[in-house]
């Protein structure tokens, strides 16, 4: 068994309205310093094979807009519970 | 200045509707071996402090809900671009 994480972010120079949005909740809370806020996606992914191309495959088609988005992933080999 | 990430999941147990979604999306373009699929959140702050008590802080506030969600977070220091 294979633990996948994947790791979606927006591209830079691509909007994100969400995550002004927190900075500016972060600011009203009187945190200071808050230079910038970035959101993303992650995803956890059990399969039964680790076929890299399989899993890009996965992110490119399903899980991430390659227009507008970055992704990442890391592949582990776990013992079932 | 730092490079917080925070990663924000949802307790096990707790239904993940989102998840679902995507693992029959995963079956239905035949991809096999699709054991489960979680989703969650991943934000990038960047930060002119790094105490660790104040990210803590922010996390528990803003970025996660407490009852159903946990959250890890990274912190390194970056040379401003």
């Amino acid at each position: 068994m294979y633990k996948v994480t994947v790791i979606v972010t927006l591209k830079t120079g691509i909007l994100d309205p969400q995550g002004k949005t927190i900075r500016q909740s972060f600011q009203s809370l009187d945190y200071d310093g808050v230079v910038d806020v970035k959101t993303g996606k992650v995803y956890t992914l059990m399969l039964e094979s680790s076929e890299e191309s399989v899993v890009r495959s996965m992110c490119e088609r399903v899980l991430s807009n390659p227009v507008m988005e970055d992704y990442t992933y890391t592949i582990e080999e776990v013992v079932p519970s």
